[in-house]
């Protein structure tokens, strides 16, 4: 064992032990190194560790502190969608919680937008600002088809930590992660076919899926373990298949990960009954534990897994820089994506890619995650202590959304327009349903997490359930 | 009469009676001043008048230049297309051209990537990196579904030029022209559907035809009014045709720019066989005379007209921003947006916006306008020079792509093939046709005009034919 994994293990039994509470201030560096005989650096790995399992955060010039932690709070039932291929619905109440205008105007619970204000993403903006005075004006050009070269070696490299070989020539870098599934679906199916997805699915897919004549076949999807291998199995018994579209790592909006045994077990099935998956790994390098889990195209043998993603929940949406690994269906996706957009942005593409060779990206997800999971805790904490009682949670493990089931009777379409007034919005649940569904859920952001402003809005929505369902 | 009008028919007439020759330096300013006896800014406003009228051309710190006039060339033929609806073939040809590298690598008379170097763009990237030190981080957020305010403002602004009068709310900002045609195509036909266009025919709509599964009808062109009316309704007659897709002002590939008055018969056309009319006006405001024609959206009347462009001719195709103005279509491009990609770069929208509200487009397109006239008397000379004679010539009336038909034996797919290994590339006719017609013609670029690098490979190219096809 190395010294710093010996000190780190002290550390971890101190903190499992109780000895420091939650929120606590951890011993400071130069304390540990004299007390233990042992150099600086060596105390840095060690927290460095801690940090990466999520018991330790750092913050900007007060040192390390012990995690809050909350307990998992009473989580939601399975789901159970409908048992049949459908059609997508619900575009009225997506285009609802769009909105026609700018998203910054208002304070949302209801928006998937990372928290953009951090220090760690300065660097990223002040590459962009000098990637634009670049002398040969490489920025203005039309970017290659597949994307730069110089971003797809490093999305390439990030691949490692989900455990996923990538070579950049595999890669095609789109305009956010909604371009990535788009082509992805259009390059498995034909119109009428049918794409089994997790329930409740994020609504981009749904509506992607609705956009090209397809059915979905929602799978019910238990809340800590994700979709249901043997809903899905028995899906494929009954009805043609042709594709699962899934996010198993973070998912949104419930914010499980699936493990990694299961992730395997879905892709045996999928090749057993030779269909495609489509998984979106957008929120996968959020998961609160370090190393983060893999991805289903970890295990993929037939590239039969088409991975999307983008940097709009790690850096920022902004950037509408995604890709996609396509596998064996590479031909297809670069059709796709030229008729849809032809090239990407080629200037953020070299601004991201210089900022990930530069260690900002890493740098700033150890900063985001034990951010993120802080505010979950809070969160969790707040909503116990807001909401009426009998509510259910789920326990997000990374991201920054958590999903919230109310009694049957509570309608959450009903009290997001009551709020009209209040300067603040939530998601509905039935978003993340094709047939309106989950219309006694929500999903909830804790991106703002522990500010006043938050709690603020939680208890104003705390007395309006209250007042409106008042048991 | 005002002044500096008297003054501009007095120099006009100087040019037109050869007085002046072209590429003649014209009298100075000063000269002009002390010999008329009126003031700098009246000689100034007569100059920008003759510039708007393509008869002199300004050149950093060396004053204005009569302007090299070549005469109109042989004109190719009018386009002979196959006379049935068929699928689009021919995506091979195009991700050749395109290519797996980027563009930038290749000297390529083929491409349609504007001049990147001018002074008149500094400015912009100028206001991109100081966008990108914005405090407020508002470049890095998702953008809303239609665009910035700021950009729909100033894009609805720029319609005046046309004669269109826009409302911003009208307007979808896109991720490029591409994505407004695909949005477009997909708002108004279903698979099977059949779409008319112009033919020859840019390539991108062409294989957006393609991927949504819809025939395409290819019209006959005329090489000076465009599109045969006479054809489109014959057409029309015989088939059920659900779209025009076309591009009448400085037409990609041919050059021309269709008088209003076809274009209004145009529009009379589709009200009557009740089509929509999906129009590409990418080149539009690089027309060398000013005011620039119409779009026939100017014209339209009950919002059939689904009006496309984007800045990736006028400005850079790197900044991959693009709009649709969808008339009555509106709710289904909604849609077909956020499927696609949810958003556009709202970084890249807010320094454009910028730009052109602080006067940089116009003063940009002012330059570039004539520079690109310019490029085009040379290139038309010295290919009269370097090529075999018989070829013709299209005679663009704006943008920088023309259009060279060559005897029939001629191959220009296999020329391209021969030209690999000579650094350079050009677009064989092929790609604009459905069915991999135009084989016997190129299109050109002019951007990098007079340099001597083009004429270089124009020789390379005038010997490559001719000694392949000895007459
Ligand atoms: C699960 C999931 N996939 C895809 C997207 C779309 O991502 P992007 O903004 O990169 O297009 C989102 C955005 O909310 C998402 O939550
Ligand atoms: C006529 C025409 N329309 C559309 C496009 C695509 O434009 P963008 O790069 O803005 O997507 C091009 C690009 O070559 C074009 O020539």
């Amino acid at each position: 064992m190395k010294l710093y994994e010996g000190l780190a293990d002290y550390l971890r039994q101190r903190i499992e032990q109780g000895f420091v509470a939650g929120g606590e201030r951890m011993p400071s560096i130069r304390a540990l190194s004299r007390e233990h005989g042992v150099s600086i650096t060596t105390v840095q790995e060690a927290y460095r560790q801690l940090e990466d399992a999520g018991l330790v955060e750092s913050r900007p010039k007060s040192g390390y502190f012990a995690r809050l932690r909350s307990t998992t709070p009473d989580l939601p039932q399975v789901s159970r969608p409908v048992r049949r291929p459908i059609e997508v619905s619900q575009w009225e109440d997506v285009l609802n919680i769009l909105g026609a205008e700018a998203p910054s105007k208002l304070f949302s619970l209801g928006h998937a937008m990372p928290d953009l204000a951090g220090a760690t993403l300065k660097p990223l903006l002040k590459l962009w600002s000098m990637q634009a005075r670049r002398s040969d004006m490489r920025g203005l050009e039309y970017d290659s088809l597949r994307g730069t070269e110089e971003l797809r070696t490093q999305v390439a490299r990030l691949g490692d930590h989900s455990g996923c070989q990538l070579h950049p020539d595999e890669l095609i870098i789109t305009t956010g992660c909604q371009e990535a599934l788009f082509c992805a679906l259009r390059a498995v199916t034909e119109p009428g076919d049918i794409v089994a997805v997790d329930s409740p699915c994020f609504y981009g897919a749904m509506q992607a899926i609705k956009a090209n004549d397809l059915k979905v076949m929602e799978i019910p999807t238990h809340p800590e373990s994700g979709l249901s291998i043997e809903a899905l199995e028995l899906a494929m018994e009954q009805w043609p298949i042709k594709a699962l579209a899934v996010t198993p790592t973070c998912n949104n909006p419930l914010g499980y990960s699936m493990p990694d045994s299961r992730k395997r077990e879905l892709l045996l099935l999928a090749q057993r009954f030779d269909i495609a998956i489509i998984e979106d790994d957008i929120y996968g390098d959020l998961t609160y534990a370090w190393p983060r889990p893999r991805t289903i195209k970890a295990f993929d043998t037939d590239g039969r897994v088409l991975l999307c993603s983008s940097f709009s929940k790690t850096l920022a949406p902004g950037l509408r820089l995604g890709w996609i690994a396509p596998g064996r269906y590479r031909s297809q996706v670069i059709h796709n994506k030229f008729v849809s957009t032809a090239a990407s942005s080629t200037l953020s593409q070299l601004a991201v890619a210089q900022f990930i060779a530069e260690g900002g990206y890493e740098r700033h997800l150890r900063k985001v995650r034990a951010q993120y999971q802080r505010y979950r805790d809070q969160m969790v904490s707040w909503l116990e202590e807001h909401f009426p009682p009998g509510i259910r949670i789920s326990y997000p493990q990374g991201g920054y959304l958590l999903w919230v089931e109310f009694a049957r009777e509570v309608d959450c379409v009903e009290l997001n327009r009551e709020l009209s007034d209040r300067q603040f919005r939530i998601a509905p649940g039935v978003l993340f349903s094709a047939t309106g569904k989950y219309r006694n859920c929500m999903r909830l952001n804790f991106v703002n997490g522990v500010d006043a402003q938050t709690e603020e809005a939680l208890c104003v929505l705390g007395d309006m359930i209250r007042q409106r369902y008042p048991d």
